[in-house]
């Protein structure tokens, strides 16, 4: 832990004030809803309320100090001078009142996400973990009828699953079939399945607090040719971008590779959302990869790889694999076959 | 729903951005993780990205305009002039991005929050049943064997049992036994739960978008003296807030009510969080009874009355039940014992 906490150290021009709770579990292992941790060069404070402090007490390499629970609030009294503060995270209102202490303070967004982007090995084994786990489960949901059962009820047989195979589910799953899988974030409903449709799944679980994120599209019976066709040219998409990416690839190049594919199919304009997303302690975290990121792929990144095809009135389709960046590549963590699965 | 905005019309001095998503859904319906409206004195705009155009254009009311997936980036470049926008809910990054585009921004924390802490009778029927099927759960669930089963294997009951009486858990059980249950917000572990303790429950479900919030403790077998009397001194503290709260009273003084009582005993000073929190379209919202609360409690505001006593290294008790603030006193929506529940 304090690896990375030197880590952090070496990018700051001033001290920083973590308070994404998710930052400061990533560097000194403390669970908490309501935490701050001041990193400074020779100093690291760790600020949390009465809930927590037996906890906190337990952290090694901190100075921990108990606040009201208004966090931001008991902070402005007690510190001074020039800090940084985590801009991405903190509410307006969360800087005005840091700031009625007299704090000079600057925004500075994403420093702990760049260090989480970067997996280190005790965090890809978590990963490999959820993804194995992941897998069995896809495996096993293909065993499943479908047909005359609802999306909820479907979305509760992933869950048993997670559960089954030791784990829990790291996000609600969306089951969305026919119509309803045009909608690229449709939930699952009471609805029932019917024959000749996709099915679109998309379901992770958490291993040590590491979140796989899968998708995969079932057909139950065969469907109509515009499907069948959206199938192959996501598969496609999918393939492409899985066989070019690696490291210094930007997210935007890594993003045309899947879309240039759909765009130059009958399915142009389809494709409505980003290739993927970083995935680790958050189901969405650092690198993207879409036509707005910014971002830049480097080894030990893990991602996702999901091209999607939504077709309105009929279906949807997307398939979603999360794979580690290589230098040479990657280093695919899902096994789990891809062409179109039948079920009953 | 037009009723909605119109009431935080008459609140406004100038147009409001409103971009926390649970009041967008508050207002018009409409439910996404990246939406905007805004409301003006004779125009409802409503903004989204591409997932979700398709729903947006079916909601009644507003004009809608599809964004890019930066939405305040994108709005930015589209609004001008004064707006109001929610500073609790903005980070400083989206208000700095806001901001880019030259508007006149006014910080309004919680103008929408105070509308939905008043609820009308449909959102009061979704909590009455929420409350209901909680109700069940927990008798159902003091018919369960406990000694030797893993906390975590409690909590996953807890979800089959939501389940099986058609809903789905509101947030991730708590159940902390023995030690662990000194700790006012443990997490469901893999410890095994043992005789003679306290678990201490903490569990809900969503109805319609609303969801409960419950906490009963069980004793597995006869507890020491300490716990007993401890819980016999929080069922106290409780019974005296449920009796005194009513519609005028601050929530400084609700809470003081309960920890008053506690502070008079052997307990003084393990009360640790504050009585209670405002219960609707999230599991903690408007209004707050704490020490640090600045609320007054009104007709229709729906919370939850949980008092607690945490010792260490011994185990802790909280009992919990949501109750509707009215004119005269509350209506209690819990409908189960409170006398101390020996499980197996």
């Amino acid at each position: 832990m304090t690896a990375r906490v030197d880590r952090l150290r070496e990018t700051l021009e001033e001290p920083l004030l973590v308070t994404n709770p998710t930052n400061v579990l990533y560097l000194v292992g403390f669970k908490s809803s309501n935490a701050a941790l001041l990193v400074e060069p020779d100093r690291l404070r760790l600020f949390a309320d009465f809930r927590y402090a037996n906890a906190a007490h337990e952290v090694e390499g901190v100075e921990f100090a108990e606040t009201k629970r208004d966090l931001l609030g008991d902070l402005a009294g007690r510190l001074s001078g020039r800090i940084g503060f985590e801009s991405a995270f903190v509410t307006y209102a969360g800087f005005e009142k840091l700031r009625s202490g007299g704090l000079d303070l600057v925004p500075r967004p994403g420093l702990v996400e760049a260090l989480r982007a970067t997996k280190d090995e005790r965090e890809l084994d978590a990963l490999r973990r959820a993804c194995a786990i992941t897998d069995r489960v896809y495996e096993r949901l293909a065993e499943e009828p479908f047909v005359g059962r609802t999306e909820r009820d479907i979305a509760w047989t992933m869950d048993q699953l997670f559960h089954d195979e030791g784990s829990a589910p790291a996000f609600e799953a969306v089951v969305a079939s026919g119509p309803n899988a045009a909608k690229p974030h449709g939930r699952a409903t009471e609805g029932t399945i019917g024959r000749g449709e996709t099915v679109v799944i998309d379901a992770g679980c958490t291993v040590d607090g590491y979140s796989s994120d899968y998708t995969r599209t079932f057909a139950t019976g065969p469907l109509p040719d515009e499907l069948k066709e959206a199938y192959a040219v996501c598969i496609q998409a999918q393939a492409a971008a899985l066989e070019r990416i690696k490291a210094g690839l930007t997210g935007l190049d890594a993003d045309g590779i899947a879309r240039e594919i759909v765009e130059s199919t009958r399915f142009r304009g389809t494709f409505g959302h980003g290739l993927g997303h970083g995935l680790g302690l958050e189901v969405h975290e650092a690198p993207r990869m879409s036509q707005e990121s910014a971002d830049t792929l480097a080894p030990g990144n893990v991602v996702t790889v999901e091209p999607g095809i939504y077709l309105e009135g009929l279906g949807g389709i997307r398939i979603e694999d999360d794979v580690v960046v290589t230098n040479g590549g990657i280093d695919n963590l899902t096994n789990l076959r891809k062409d179109l699965i039948e079920v009953g």
